[in-house]
């Protein structure tokens, strides 16, 4: 069983890395707009729907890098196709 | 036993670190979006009520990208696929 | 009993390391908003109480990063299932 | 089975970390830009609808460099020529 | 006696870590929020109170942050599951 | 088998490191200009359009080293010569 | 004796990287808050009582987190619980 | 065979290192070059033709570091002198 | 005499790191309070002895984590527990 | 044949190395010089010729030190002399 | 004489890290805190008596801590009391 | 012949590094200044003369530290007395 | 003679890495130092003597750690305890 | 001959490193003094014989950390005492 553990291990540790990594670029990417935002409706009180909509269309598109991630951390937990291959192939090799 | 626990030690170190380095960017994020809304309010008393909702959800969208670390912590020390096919075939293991 | 001197070495480590690295963020991150939640005050002393409000409701918000931190900490040392299950199972092995 | 194994584990560990620091670059970049665009506007609201459309242009430039992170992700977990010609070596050394 | 001195080895490393690193952050934080205050006072003798107030507030919420690492190093130190644990092992063993 | 697995896991994860790599310094590079872009827009409406001129040749020179580096990641996966030496070399030894 | 060794030398690592490390962030933050304090009396000499007051407070509150470091150097050093069990246990096993 | 191997994997290793290391300072120069370039623009409209000029010659000097390096990256892939030493030598062992 | 030696070669290289480590923190620290009360005598002159005073304390108060690492230095060097115990032990062993 | 390899793997890595890392600084100092000169020439149109010399001159100066990088990794692959006298050493072993 | 051999390696090693690491710090601070001087008494000279005492007591304080370092590192190499008990053990050793 | 394999890969490898990082300091520092001399002379054109003799005396200055590293890369390959006494040993060697 | 070569090697690896590392911190300091000597003078003219022998002092002061700095790696080379007292062993050992 | 091999691997690595290292401070701290010399001729033409004669002086003091490194790895390389005592001990060591 030992491929099935190592195929284990890289997976649950990929997956955590790939959610904590990819959390701090879209964090800080979407602190500064959201700052920015802030201080541009201070500024300018009569754009502040226009600056909204704006400000919600980037954060969209900045948190899908972090969905990108989520996703693949996801995908990595409950629909990896190498641990699928592994685990079939532990089968056939114990029903052989 | 070993599978299971080099398994749980992954899982473990993973959870503790996923959670860790996750938390500083929305931490960071988050305190630069607060300390321009506070700038942003002391300039501008009138806009108050504006900045605070354009501020909750900002806080919001950045705080997600910390929950989802957290929920991938959780899963992988309380609903971890892998620890619980390793378990099963270490019983299947033993008993068979 | 060496599966769990691992379990327990990695568990107290991650413990130790996940609340270090997770109050380098929140810490750092809430002495921002609290610096400019002074420098709005000194600049705008009416509107004291709105900022100090705001600044409580953020403060919280990023400390939650933190105790996020701390719960997984807490978790690993004291209800750690996969240390429970390894002495279960080391009890068994005994016992059997 | 070791090689298959090799070839699974160095796949999605490298998945999830292609994803993962090809987000940072461009959450920070669709940050700045969004953030800059943001103070344009409320510095020049006459030209929002100049300022939106390079600002949308711009985002799905940076967008572009995580998405081919993304597509090399996806390449390497769903379609990995490597683990293919893997499977295909086993099963033939299996059935020869 | 391996084992112990494994866990032994691991409590003593990780409890001087985590205070040493978790002490960076708040540190840092405090001296931001602190010399914030101190222009502040300096910009706007007549809310030195209300400054004062609010600083002391953060100073004691961004402590926190130390005093969670404090804790866990002398948890790890005086109170260790995992150490009573094993010493309780270690006995059983030698006395069985 | 065991060149051939080394030879598949390298390339595997060097494709993926170098998109992920490559992937930092453009994506900031061109959030750097977009966002000069925009700010020097609102500062200039009447020069919008050498100014979008300007960017998108700027964006275009920046995406073009991101592009090398998909190009080299695509052909260390489905064009690589090493790759294709050892297959050939051990269909060779196999069939010899 | 090998275990009392390694507990040995992991303390001595231990206490002195702790408090190497824990005094990089007080030093900094310190030397910053001073650094504020003296030119807010450079600029409002009459608020001077008030600001060295503000600061000795600050002072000592960012020390406390150097004082934690030492403290616990010092608890690794003179009064290590692991070194006294381990030392008990080496006693026994000589003269048992 | 192992010798072609070494040889493979770190051809592929560096030519996508080289390539990905490699585009981070072009791009980050090229961005600040056109940024620079974007806000001149905006301020001395009259002399735009000059400073296209101007930066489309830095852009091209900038660009060749990092064509060197792709240079450098594609000799690795398919014209390096070493693979052929090997690959030569290879046969004549088999041969002779 | 394997353990003297392992001992002792962690407590020269602790000791060294600790202050070499140590000292960083303090000297930026202080240089940058001594920077500030440099400018702040120039601008205010008549301040003077305040600023001397209040710079001289802070100053100490800096210096002191330094002097926490010379002391530790010093006590893994001349007044070393875990030595001396070590020691005890060899001539114990030799004699015995 | 191991020590080729072992010449031809480190030639190979180094040579990528080489002009990778030394392909950042260049990059980056030309971007600095050009954007200044851009900046200089929209601020001062009528020395843009002087202006011009002196960037072509300094970018000459730093690129130099790029191309000293591509001389070294150029002289690794196709020139390197010791690569060649182990290349002999093994011609004349096997013929001698 | 092996242990002879790794302490005297270690000593090396560590004398020249101190003072080689603890040279970085005073000397960054003593260079800001001289140039503050400097263009501090450029703005007043008429309290250049004032502000070169001043800078003279602050350079001695930062210098210490390089002073710390130098002491350390020398007393590591012609005073090493570890150095002098294993030499001591060998000559016992070697006499006995 | 291992010996000479080790001389050689070490002199590559170092050869390459040595060019490679020394040729990041003066990069960015000859960027720096021909930066600042590009927008002096833009402000004072009428000593562009003196400006272009500092320029070019201290462009001389700053090339100097990169050349000592192109000598040693070039001593290194082309005339390293350790391979020389190394080549000789092994004729020696061979022919005694 | 392996003890000697261990001596040896540890010896010329720190002296190089000592002096090195040491250059770093005062060729920066003195850097920042002489810069802001040479904007005071063009501020102050009148003041040039007094600034110039405030920076010589300051340089002096600075150069210090980087004469400690040479001081220790010149001992470590020609006049190393260490070495000399292995030296001796080694011929006794010969000679007995 | 091993021990001469590593000794001559050290030294040449140790040679390259040293000089590396060694002049990224230098090249660093001339290109800030010799840039603000630039701004501060431009600045005050009058003074250009004063701030030259500074200058060339602060860059000679600079330059001379970048000298040490310089002697150091010449040193290294061609009169290394460490390398002569192993090539006499070889010599002896063959011809006794």
């Amino acid at each position: 069983m030992t491929d099935l553990a190592i195929i284990a291990a890289v997976s649950i540790f990929t997956a955590g890395l790939t959610i904590a990594i990819g959390a701090i670029g879209p964090a800080l990417g979407e602190g500064r707009a959201a700052s920015t935002a802030l201080s541009a409706i201070a500024q300018q009180p009569d754009a502040a729907s226009t600056l909204s909509r704006t400000l919600f269309v980037s954060l969209a598109m900045i948190e899908s890098t972090a969905i990108y991630c989520f996703v693949v951390a996801m995908i990595l937990i409950f629909a990896n196709p190498f641990w699928e291959a592994a685990l079939e192939a532990a089968t056939v090799g114990a029903g052989g």
